[in-house]
């Protein structure tokens, strides 16, 4: 094992010892797109900012996005399995294009390995992996192998954006909320959370067997991941033209599509869908689970009340397929607005959440 | 900072505790290559085993590779500059590009940082990132900052191949060597590696201007590669089907060009072409830095005498332009066989070498 140490270099002229922990990740996001240099090829549709990037590739558009797991910041080695860290691993690529409202196609998969890592290890990530490529329809087009002293799955996906009859991409962007709009999530949320806490602290002596199955349910749900590819092609077509997928935690994904779009929103917390369990196992904090906890992988989508009842409508021809539920209307779009999220209860009273989700760079991972 | 642990999984039953060390990047990615499951799409040409992969998308064929540069593995910091490092980290996913024969379009950028990694480190990565992206015409699309314990940086370059009348890929493959055809290389070789050596020891006192500067311009070649998107383009609207870059060392990725093709090859090391500075600078090991040192990221093609006469015509008229230079045939492929490659001096004797290029998963790397 090896420690680590950023050396600095004699290239560096460091006029402020400013860290990256103290930027946190979304101030290092904005910097560096602040700073955009380079080529910039006019067939980019969507860049950085969005969940995934979009470009014109003869007549279709392409959709391609990245997303890591590391070793001990991302999933625990011990507690995780290493075929549910190959599922996931590929699963949140998988989220980013339908977070697009795209369908996935190729992915490159990069695994760090540390030169004592068992070949067995490899092998049962490369199984679950594969699992989630033949749910999803992914074909592993090829990739890396890089000796780190940790442990990593970094992996591109590349997709396909749907096209409408003049040949322009149908898709799911972050800056186009408008005021009036509706906001709906496509399914219940809190269970990811909920699962991380089972996972992270044993379960009591005193739980009978429904507790258990509730506990183990939740712990899969953190675990394996369930992209709503389905949901995000539905919505493109009913008409959304805004929205993403829920992965750092509902009200902060919802504070990126208002700032982006200029906007402020109202959030219902008591109008969240709920995972199965969730209140059971933790009747204290089950809302704010569902309202911060993040990993969730539903969608939250903005728009209309036409684009939503045709959604609707389609999503209930596929009721019963794994996955697959109703949108639950939470909340809408109040006006323009630097990008503020209220959060009310049933009685229109403002709520206090101990934190909005997760960002990744900073101290303890909070905002 | 923290210390790497690879904990067994209770998901995990292992059978043998060999580890991937043991097997080999080469062994590893054979292993992963047999066992391919997954969806397959019919739209992928090109998969595991070449230098990128290729599919069909529209009426055109997209290439798409990844690469990975990891802190006190791939580049020592202190040593390398991180403005280096950032051009580094994608020129060498532009020499797969170009070692298809394809030209590089658009990138996605994953950064693994240490939260205490200063910010100005960051700006230097993506400064050299950026003059990189210029000068071969990349658009950075978006990507992924991630906290590590480890400085990396991980890239995927997308990319299109140039197409004949009949709308078919125009690539470069490493399965496509056939019985007499000849073996050219792009430019100089072992410029890297002696740059690398250069880096390694401090300069001798003794050494004069002439010589100092010599060693500088080597260093540059390590830290600086220039891929050669010109000469893969060339090549294949020449009729060249077969070839790669130079990046694991000349004599082990001809060895990968015969295996994958069912040949046998002879090289003739005093043909190489040798970078300037290096026989000067290692009178003893020139030649070997330029059979085996790798990192060149000059290519090699395979191909017939009319192949090799079009391209040489067509690179002529690019003679002059930054890092353009004429083919070199350096040997032949000498027919059907298990892809032994066997390397020949001026007067035929063979030659022993005391290694054969970089497997980046074997102890101290070397083969």
């Amino acid at each position: 094992s090896v420690a680590v140490r950023v050396h600095r270099s004699r290239h560096v002229y460091l006029r402020a010892m400013t860290n990256v922990g103290d930027l946190g990740e979304f101030g290092l996001i904005e910097r560096l797109r602040a700073r955009l240099g380079g080529s910039r090829d006019e067939r980019l549709v969507a860049g950085i900012g969005d969940d995934a990037a979009v470009w014109r590739s003869g007549a279709g558009y392409a959709i391609a996005t990245t997303d890591t797991l590391v070793a001990g910041v991302h999933f625990l080695p011990g507690v995780a399995g290493w075929r549910d860290i190959g599922w996931k691993a590929l699963a949140v690529n998988v989220s980013d294009i339908a977070a697009m409202g795209g369908s996935p196609s190729f992915a490159l998969v990069t695994l760090h390995l540390p030169p004592d890592t068992p070949v067995a290890v490899v092998d049962e990530m490369y199984a679950g992996l594969y699992e989630c490529a033949d749910v999803y329809g992914v074909t592993i087009a090829g990739g890396d192998i890089v000796v780190s002293p940790v442990l990593a799955i970094t992996i591109a996906l590349m997709g396909d954006a749907r096209i409408d009859e003049a040949g322009r991409p149908l898709l799911l962007r972050r800056d186009a909320a408008k005021a009036g709009d509706l906001i709906a999530v496509t399914g219940p949320l809190g269970g990811s959370a909920g699962g991380l806490r089972v996972l992270q602290a044993p379960p009591a002596a005193e739980q009978n067997d429904g507790e258990r199955e509730m506990s183990r349910i939740l712990a899969e749900q953190h675990m394996r991941p369930w992209p709503r590819v389905d949901a995000g092609d539905i919505a493109v077509s009913a008409g959304f033209r805004c929205g993403m997928d829920i992965s750092d935690g509902l009200v902060q994904d919802l504070g990126h599509i208002c700032r982006a779009s200029g906007v402020d929103a109202e959030l219902r917390i008591d109008d969240l869908p709920l995972e199965d369990g969730l209140m059971a196992l933790f009747p204290e904090g089950a809302r704010v689970l569902a309202a911060t906890g993040g990993e969730d992988y539903e969608l939250l989508l903005v728009g209309g009340e036409g684009a939503l009842r045709i959604a609707e409508g389609a999503l209930r021809k596929h009721l019963g397929m794994p996955g697959v539920q109703q949108l639950t209307i939470v909340g809408r779009i109040t006006g323009a607005g630097a990008g503020l999220v209220r959060v009310i209860d049933a009685a229109g009273a403002e709520v206090a959440l101990p934190s909005r989700g997760w960002d990744h760079l900073a101290p303890g991972g909070r905002l």
